[in-house]
Parts: structure tokens; sequence; C-alpha cells
């Protein structure tokens, strides 16, 4: 039904995916596994550069909360007329009591229905990628302004 | 941010919120803690007045999975001018392994983005409510047409 | 910004679209300049592989009143993974006192902000390929349901 | 179907939604007529006060080109959980050959299926109150960034 790719650096991406008995339609593609600290702009530009060539529309992209926003701009930049939509976890995944189910439910809902641009969603809520940042004392994604 | 209302069955949805780190700014309200099986027209009159009532435009329901599109129906001819989006789990939550907060976190992201109407959100999708099905042999939602 | 295609069959768009100073990127095709009472499948066929066939996924079309929700369907049977809205006017621009510039800024709203289905534009309003049709007494647009 | 206001500075609205043979449901009310230019910001809190008060969640503002996104600017200082459109017309409807009922059509088409916010409604696109300027060489809306 829906298009998405799914960029992701975790394996555990698929077992989400089935736990959350997901069946919409769409690829997934591992670009790199590195903390996101330590990602460059180099990394940034594959990103870019597979979510410009996929035949995909609509995207989610799974990546590590820290540096969440610095890709959301790098990405941006590249105007392409697509929804992608960015998200991670707080607490990882495999640590349990996590927060990626919540997440990657939000975050493909929103790959479905928000018109083209670039989107960080956690807890719940969805920003522009130009109007987020991480609260790094609470843990928590906010709107700038 | 959103003015979403979570009418709900289940005393998880609390925890589940807090484990999605959830910061929709919400109102939860109980309104009766029922076998979907045993759900009758009596009840559903219940939630179409309560969502009809309440101040809030976008709406999330928890339900049981066997009546849901029913109670889709009923709300649909209840021609609300409201996004409200029904969810459920086909694992229950207490069990563990559970689609609750994956699906809980699409819903919630539908509800924020839909149009005025009345959708299912499950396994990732959402279905108007005039084209969605429960498969009972696979346990999947799925659209009429 | 938008990647639509404007399938037409009026020489009319460029002008309408002049008028209405739009800014929106698309990309104007002309499929066929027919009575759309005269329209058969053989025409619906045509229409409903050139969206699937070009690039774009978003997709307005204009055709005739009359048979708009026959081609709704055709198109919905075709499955597509894109946002296709069908729009038209009661009152021929060339005529004056048209619709023709409402409803055309309409339909591109609602494929630039719609998810994936096919939709008709009309009135102001937007309907589910599935739920509408055109009440020939009043000219008016309504939903079935 | 959808609970839109219309805040109007011109006596010719009811005429260009009958032109377009609108059948949303709305309301109109009229605010203020007043040159743009000499806005203050006394008239915008009047605008963003009806917004707040009024039961509809869904509003199309209509505003001179010359300062509307100073009024979106304010408007989204108010924080309502509302989505708001400001469209208008480069060309006065009673001159003719005016762009107003494209406008209209996709304002009301935008306030319909946008999430909360506050947007910025011109030349077929709609544009986030932060991330828009009226290019007052060309008299066309664009991106800031």
């Amino acid at each position: 039904m829906i298009d998405g790719t799914l960029h992701f650096e975790e394996t555990h991406l698929p077992e989400i995916l089935k736990l959350g008995r997901c069946t919409v339609d769409y690829s997934l593609r591992t670009l790199m596994m590195v903390d996101s600290l330590e990602m460059k702009d180099d990394d940034r530009a594959i990103i870019l550069n597979s979510a410009k060539k996929c035949s995909e529309n609509r995207i989610v992209i799974t990546h590590g909360t820290d540096t969440m926003t610095e890709t959301a701009h790098y990405l941006a930049a590249g105007k392409l007329n697509k929804t992608i939509v960015i998200t991670g976890a707080m607490i990882p995944y495999k640590f349990g009591a996590s927060d990626a189910l919540f997440n990657l439910g939000s975050a493909l809902a929103y790959a479905q229905t928000l018109p083209s641009g670039v989107y960080v969603a956690m807890n719940g809520q969805f920003y522009n990628w130009d109007n987020v940042r991480k609260n790094r004392e609470t843990g928590f994604f906010e709107a700038l302004k």
C-alpha cells in the first residue's frame, strides 16, 4: 500500500515490525551501523543519496537520537520532493521497556500521511526539520518555537 | 499540542504511553471495560456521545479487535466533524510481545494528521471505516476493496 | 515542490494556472479531449496507464463531471500507490463565471496533502472514490453515505 | 462537513464561494476591512482572539498579501491547537482576472487536510508560517529556506 523505505542501522528492525504485526508494504535498506555521535556529513550524504535514488516517495529513517536533527537539516537541504520521517528510540530495543515500537508505529503513520518534507517523529509527535531539538536533560524532543 | 482524547477500556494505557515517552497533550477517559464481543449498540451510543460532547476534535479510541469495525460504522453514522481513530491490540499488552505500543503510536499519529472521518488503525496502516475487516483466520486487518 | 502531473483534456489549463499565479512544479500531459459521456473503458485504461507510468506520485486529472466517478472507480481498481485527484468544472471556463479556478485550486492542494488513494475534488470538498456521486438535479457532488 | 471559519475582510467572499459552488459547511465572520499595510498588532490580537474563541478548529483567514506573513507569525505565537490557513489575492477580485478563486479553493482544501498549525496558502502551495515571504519584486510567495 505504501511505498515506504526504511533506511535503518539496526538489525532489530525486522523483529520490531513483526511484533507490530506490520502489513505496510515496504523495502528495507541497511545503510550504516554507526554511533550517531560519530556520524559525519559523508555519512549523511550516503543517506541523502539513497533517499534520492530510491523509487519510493515515503521514507522512514531510523537514527540515533543524538544527531537526528543534524541529519534532518542535511536531508532538508537536499530539497527532495519526498516525505522523509526520521525516528529512533531513547531506550534501545534490546534493553526492553523501549520506546522503539511506539516511535516506529508513529513514524510509519506520519510517513503515510504528511505532505512532502523532512520530519522528526519522537514522543508521539512530529516536528518539522527546522523546528526541533533534543532536550539533553530530559531526553524529550521539543519544538524550538 | 494535539487535543486528542483517548477513550480507553484498559488500565494499561497510561503505562503504554509512558513507555512510548509520549508528550502529546491529551486527556484520558475510561468509558467501559467490556469484552468487545459483548458490546451492544447501547455501549456504542455511549462512545459516540462521549466523542460528540468532548471539546477535542482528534480522538483515539482503544477497542477490542473483534468488533472494531462495527463500532467504526456506528460512529461514522453519527457524522461528527472530528478525526476519530480506533485501534487495539491482537496480543494483549499484559501478555508481552504485544502490538499495543506499535498500534497506539500509529493511531496517535493518524489522529493528528488525517482529515475528519472515522478510521481503523491496525498493522501500521489506516483504513476508512467502510473499507476494512478483520480477517479472522490470519488476525490481520485488510481493505474490503 | 510537488511532482504533480495534470492529465487534462482542455487547452484552457495553462491559462487557468497562470491566472491562479500557480508556482507548483508540475508537468502537463494532454491525454484526450472527449465528451466525458462518450468515454469508454478504453479511454480510462489510457488514463490509468499514464498515471501508472509517470514518475510523479501526486496527480491531478481534469475530467468532465458526468462520468468523473466512473473514472475514479476505474482508477481505484488499478491500486496504484499514488495520490490521484480528479476535478473539473460545472461551468466551462470559456463561458466565464466558472468554478474551474476554484476547483483546480482545491484539487492541487488535495493532491499535495492527502494520503495515497483516488479522490474526487468538487465544490471545495474531497470525496473518496467509492463515496461520491453527482446529483444531476442540483449539479452538486455529494457523499453516498 | 468541515467546521471552517472564514475570517474575512472583503464583502466579495460570499460571491466567490458561490462562484466556486462551494458546499463546505462554514460560518463567516467579518473582523475588519483595513489595508493590510496599516494593520497593527491590535488588529492581529482581534484575529487571534476570534480564532481562539470560535468553536471551529479549521480556519481560513483572507488577508491582504503585504503583511500576511506578519499576521501568520502573530497567530503562531498564540499556539492555538487549530489549523489556520491565511490566503488572499494579488489581483483583487473586483478587478477581474483575479487569483482569488484559485487561492480560496486551495486554502479551503489545505484547511481541511493539514495538521494543526499556521500556514500561508498562495500560488497553489502552502507554507509554514515561519518559512515564507512575499517576493515584492515578482509578487510571488516563496520559501525562506
